[in-house]
């Protein structure tokens, strides 16, 4: 009789839970096992801000699945509140804590799959452990949050950070009737995914909403009362009175249990994966945020947050540690972010990145009407193109608009992964009929004019 | 001094009026004149359905140019009611006469340019000519039925043929208040663009709105009253009384004109044309329903009457009358309908299609939410995906749900172009965010489901 194997996870929010549950269906028989600092698994973490405000509105909805289901329909265990605090690579086992007793014991895996995911960077600044500042990262963030924001007592908040978080809970504190100020450290804001023209828009957007938007400004400290809780930041020099501070200056993967135990970690801090998702050891796994991926447009070291890339590590994680070989082949980093009532999205490389990675970038940038003129319900859609000039291929796509945006991008996208040239995009035949598109659409119309910059470059 | 080439379109709607305009555009110095038998140019054929259900208000706005700009800012002449009847392709000359006189001139050309269209195809039945029986292909015909449909006559409509007018015009009928029939010769709606699975729902959502469907029945005649205007349709043996009959069975190439002049007709009964739109005969192109083109899945001749095809080969055909070096690189046949408040969308292959190419079809059918369930909003699609078993290759996807069928359709459109392997469609970076999809999207799970199912096969 074959002996079943020993499947470990760590972590257990998007990555890890996605992973068992694909060993699994994978391997009825390997025993599978989720360790997990946390209270909950498998929750909706891009969801918390809508939660906040009020969008989501039952808490119980952004459980995906209960320990329960893991438990019994799944055969999957789950142990809560334990820290995996060293993996010995050599005996295959993990030391495992209660976090509560601080109790260990060694756990041994014939496969491991860490998920660790990432962590807020929270500024070494004075005042910051202040009452009414907190990250949004987890489930137990965004009960402290919801907690302020219901009791009344918000009524101006300051967001440390102009990124996905800090916009996100930007629009979901204004909707719950809060004043609120974004201060970003950068001189634009989301300035790793948009160049500063289409920034500029989304910018704009936000500041028409009521949002105060201080950019290029460091938080220097939180000033509190005094029971202990924040009543303003000194940022730039100045002083943004608050009573709530949400701090969203990024995240950076968790990779300390992989690196005391010498898995190699890239040239990003993430974990180093091959396309199998399988670390410098083997039959060691890492997935998510944690995880390091290829970008596919320069081919080099990646390393985003994303919920979408997490999901699909997972997948391939999983099935590769029940045996498969399944491979990961990277992304583009393709994102979309909504900005109150209208949206903002991109993939691949902007003009910044693009001469980062040495490439000459050339764009084309052009606001359209989603559908036909005479057609109701038509809007604006802004959709920057971004090629290399060297090699004359597409790297890139930004847009802004009331509508369409995830549609646009989503094609471009797939336009990079298919490698279709842009002579080829021009006449992509794409889906038309007045309630949906114009006959010759925005990324057709964009990639028109991308050509006719490009040759004048020949 | 270089003297400046003849440029004469024959034909004013999509692609005539687009060649006109890129052929300006490209060369400033070419005489350009359109020849139409119509008295309107450059209207919304795609819009008229859309005009008589009152959707669309003004009259004027499907007319997306007016010939004073045609005249005036890109010096196009244009010639109304004037038919252009013989091509002397040795002499170089049109025989043009004017519809209401007959008198006929012919008009040399250095560059011609058929874009004639396509003609609904009219049943040759008793009682036809009856009036309120009308196809809706032309500004002219639409006047007609929405004449007919405001002066509240019309309690009872049949509209012959299940396609893409058939349904757009029951919809519009219904959003009038008007008792819709639809009589379909085929055994199922949009019987070239869906299998009989997908057909099935769009028949469904379309009987739940209370038209009636007869599916099997072919029209064998139209019985009038005593003032020569309809009162009912004869299918299958059953009599189906109505006001107003819309003639949707299809349409065909115009082709008449360069079929006499012995211009090369593909075996599909469109013109052939080369990747540039040149047809057999140097210096003359066609573009838009009247010429045939290539499906870019099995790379067989191919035609079918749309508008964005129309407007890209129009775009392309110009450019290389003006001299340019532009490749139209055929089609997917990807079409998009709105099904009163559902859509339909498809593009490659069917199952169908792919075994009359000799091919051997596997599909994979899910349905699926469109956002993450916790996000309010979420609605359902379900999403086909064909593969050829032979070449382990995707070749086609069928749609149908209540959000988000365009962009689905036009991912697979791109992967479909792009030639992405499945495996790797499964991981595909498409952009995330709970407001706009979820994080597996629709395309990766029914991608995963048919590699699933293709690995049977192997």
């Amino acid at each position: 009789m074959k002996k079943s194997l020993k499947l470990l996870v760590i972590g257990g929010v998007a990555a890890g839970t996605k992973a068992a549950s694909k060993a699994r269906r994978d391997d009825p028989d390997m025993e599978i096992t989720i360790i997990t600092e946390e209270e909950y698994i498998s929750y909706a973490g891009c969801g918390l801000a809508y939660y906040i405000g009020g969008v989501v509105e039952k808490r119980e909805s952004l459980f995906a699945r209960s320990p329960e289901v893991f438990r019994e329909k799944q055969q999957i265990s789950i142990l809560f509140r334990k820290r995996a605090e060293w993996i010995n690579t050599f005996d295959q086992t993990v030391k495992v804590a209660d976090i509560t007793t601080g109790e260990a014991v060694f756990m041994p895996y014939d496969r491991l799959l860490i998920a660790t995911g990432a962590y807020p960077v929270i500024p070494k600044i004075d005042g910051i452990d202040l009452k009414g500042i907190s990250p949004l990262h987890s489930i137990t963030d965004a009960d402290v949050i919801r907690t302020l924001v219901d009791s009344g007592r918000v009524k101006r908040a300051s967001i440390i950070g102009g990124g996905f978080i800090g916009i996100e809970m930007a629009e979901n504190l204004v909707r719950r009737g809060i004043d609120v100020t974004l201060i970003e450290a950068a001189d634009s804001l989301m300035n790793r995914q948009y160049d500063t023209d289409i920034s500029a828009l989304i910018r704009e957007h936000i500041e028409s909403k009521g949002v105060h938007i201080q950019t290029g400004a460091v938080v220097e400290k939180c000033i509190g009362d005094e029971r202990g809780s924040v009543r303003a930041v000194i940022a730039g020099g100045k002083e943004y009175p608050c009573e709530l501070v949400i701090v969203a200056a990024g995240v950076k993967p968790n990779v300390r249990l992989a690196r005391e135990a010498r898995i190699a970690i890239g040239s990003t801090g993430a974990i180093k994966v091959d396309s199998r998702m399988e670390t410098s050891v083997r039959g060691i796994f890492a997935a998510g945020d944690c995880a390091e991926t290829i970008n596919i447009v320069n081919k080099k070291p990646f390393w985003m947050s994303l919920g979408s890339t997490a999901n699909k590590q997972g997948r391939v994680a999983g099935a590769n540690a029940a045996g498969g070989k399944k491979e990961f082949s990277g992304v583009l980093g393709s994102s979309i972010l909504k900005v109150f009532d209208k949206t903002a999205g991109c993939t691949g490389l902007t003009e910044r990145a693009a001469i980062e990675s040495g490439l000459y970038p050339v764009s084309a940038t052009v606001t359209a009407h989603t559908l036909p003129s005479y057609y109701p319900g038509s809007k604006n859609i802004t959709l920057k193109l971004v090629a290399d000039r060297g090699s004359g291929k597409l790297i890139g796509a930004q847009s802004f608009g009331d509508d369409k945006v995830d549609k646009l991008i989503d094609i471009v996208a797939t336009s990079l992964t298919g490698k279709i040239p842009i002579s080829e995009l021009i006449n992509l035949d794409l889906s038309y009929s007045p309630p949906y598109a114009q006959a010759i659409g925005t990324v057709l119309v964009a990639a028109e004019l991308l050509e006719k910059k490009m040759e004048t470059y020949r």
